[in-house]
């Protein structure tokens, strides 16, 4: 799917070096998988299964390429999520371009769980910074900017951070106090933690697919004080399984705050978290689903395998992947 | 203070081995901090200072001696919590004394937050344990019991844990599906961290006391689900402030769930974790208060130090301290 748009909406900014025409850069970003069990709206971990972008200047206009999932669907226009990131990255750097070419060549699955939009974004975000340090090092978009702008796409900072660091992250937002009370601006930030060596994914992947908007919907206002309790133990103690105690997956991916909640909108998933759990598998709903995630030191047994596919659930495991990254 | 004491409550159980009269063992046991902020009922750390308590078993008869803090009002009797551990203790490690000398040599205060009774309870089970090994290095505990069995005097794991493994700890419980519904039985675990090598503890101690029973009674029995998340974002980013990144401290010690629902009942409290946290100090309430625990890696300027005094609050530099351990 190809289209071509001159955009009259797009101006150039003051005090911004333009780009010369014929630099070329293709990134490749992770998928990520959100919460993690316990750690909602802050833990994310990096999958290895990539989407990857190929940005050119050009001299006018703007030419999207989409190949791969949601070639159908993704809108070829400037509202593309993959070209606003370009855009806003370039901004950042303080740089320019008459005109792009880009093409993507997406493998994510859209709408599972698997972080894909939060992809677009970071891999948008990465390819300007690296168009920008192709004219000078220095113009280039730090790691925190990258978490920041990415965030600020998706509205939480857990698997826009994950793409952008790789690894498994704790991400948090909080209100920049200096900005005024009139216009709290929200800062996301998020740390990068070091998974232990033996650690490995795997994921069951829907063929519905579903609707964050929709599954956050189902979430209470209130909650008991004890499950609340009971996440905050968890997800710190999944911070320690992710980093020197797998052993202790199990009950580190247990959670009282999302799951249970999104469960009715969810049964072929939720069945298949309670059916890897029973197992011995830390399975959670990976973000907000369909995809079930499964953490371990070792692969799915071949019956539970071939169960799932089975169910019809595409079963894929993927190695834990570090961040976006020149191809 | 002294008293004798004869119960007849006490029975040898079946299957046990008598410890021979005349061995004596002294353990210090650390004092510890709860929540470090959003780790409610979860998170724990050693503080360097110690009770001591010497255990020498006898022909008959059971003497107790209380020097130190709480001399005046614990009372000296077999319901003294030091000896209900030392009791279990022996029956856990299926050991038996006819009679039993302790003197407690008490530092820690009492009703501060400062984990006074979990320290007396695993000083206890921890010093059966070592008498149990004189007979038969076989017989001790693991640190594993001495976590299970501290935290059923507790009642939550997190001051005993961090009693019983030093460091920091991450603790948590289950209800043990083993056992059939109709008698659940809590399961305690807890994991210990190393934390980072430059982390230092200081506390704050009113002179006034507090009832953690009371300041329980103060907490919501349903919160935001927000404020649920906020808090498994933070204790989260705290295993990994307190371990690698201890820059991290001051956004991974805020807390939605207990402090600021005590904060009525604790004002001078609440006005110095205040005062410490706009100085860049990351202060949380030590357990349910009223000590002010502040955790970084330097210490607390001396302006803020001869303030506090001021205000009448004891302060003491505080390492973080390895586990239970005989002198």
């Amino acid at each position: 799917m190809t289209a071509a748009h001159h955009d009259s909406s797009i101006r150039k900014p003051a005090m911004t070096e333009t780009l010369p025409s014929g630099i070329t850069v293709t990134v490749r970003v992770p998928a990520s998988s959100a919460n993690l069990g316990p750690g909602f709206d802050t833990l994310g971990l990096a999958l290895g299964m990539y989407d990857e972008i190929t940005v050119t200047t050009t001299e006018s206009g703007l030419n999207i390429e989409v190949v791969g999932e949601g070639a159908e669907d993704v809108p070829c226009n400037p509202s593309h999520l993959v070209v606003r990131a370009i855009e806003r990255g370039l901004e950042a750097a303080g740089v320019w371009a008459d005109g792009l070419d880009v093409v993507c060549r997406n493998v994510i699955p859209h709408s599972r769980g698997l972080g894909s939009s939060a992809s677009a974004a970071v891999g948008g975000l990465f390819a300007a910074s690296e168009l920008a340090r192709e004219l000078d090092p220095t113009h280039g978009l730090s790691d925190a900017q990258l978490v920041q702008l990415s965030s600020e796409f998706e509205g939480h900072p857990d698997n826009a951070a994950a793409s952008v660091l790789g690894g498994a992250v704790v991400s948090w937002s909080s209100n920049d106090e200096n900005t005024g009370e009139s216009a709290l601006a929200k800062v996301f930030r998020a740390v990068r933690l070091d998974t232990h060596p033996d650690l490995r994914a795997c994921v069951l992947v829907p063929t519905e697919r579903s609707s964050t908007a929709h599954t956050r919907g189902l979430l209470p206002h209130l909650v008991p004080h004890g499950d609340a309790a009971f996440n905050a133990s968890r997800s710190a103690l999944l911070v320690v399984a992710l980093t020197t105690n797998p052993e202790l997956l199990l009950p580190a991916t247990e959670d009282m705050l999302h799951q249970p909640h999104r469960a009715p909108a969810l049964p072929l998933t939720t069945r298949w978290v309670g059916r890897l759990r029973e197992r011995g598998i830390a399975a959670t709903v990976s973000g907000a689903g369909p995809t079930v995630l499964a953490l371990g030191t070792e692969t799915i047994p071949a019956d539970l395998r071939s169960e799932a596919e089975h169910d019809g659930l595409r079963v894929l495991d993927l190695a834990v992947s570090g961040g976006v990254h020149r191809a």
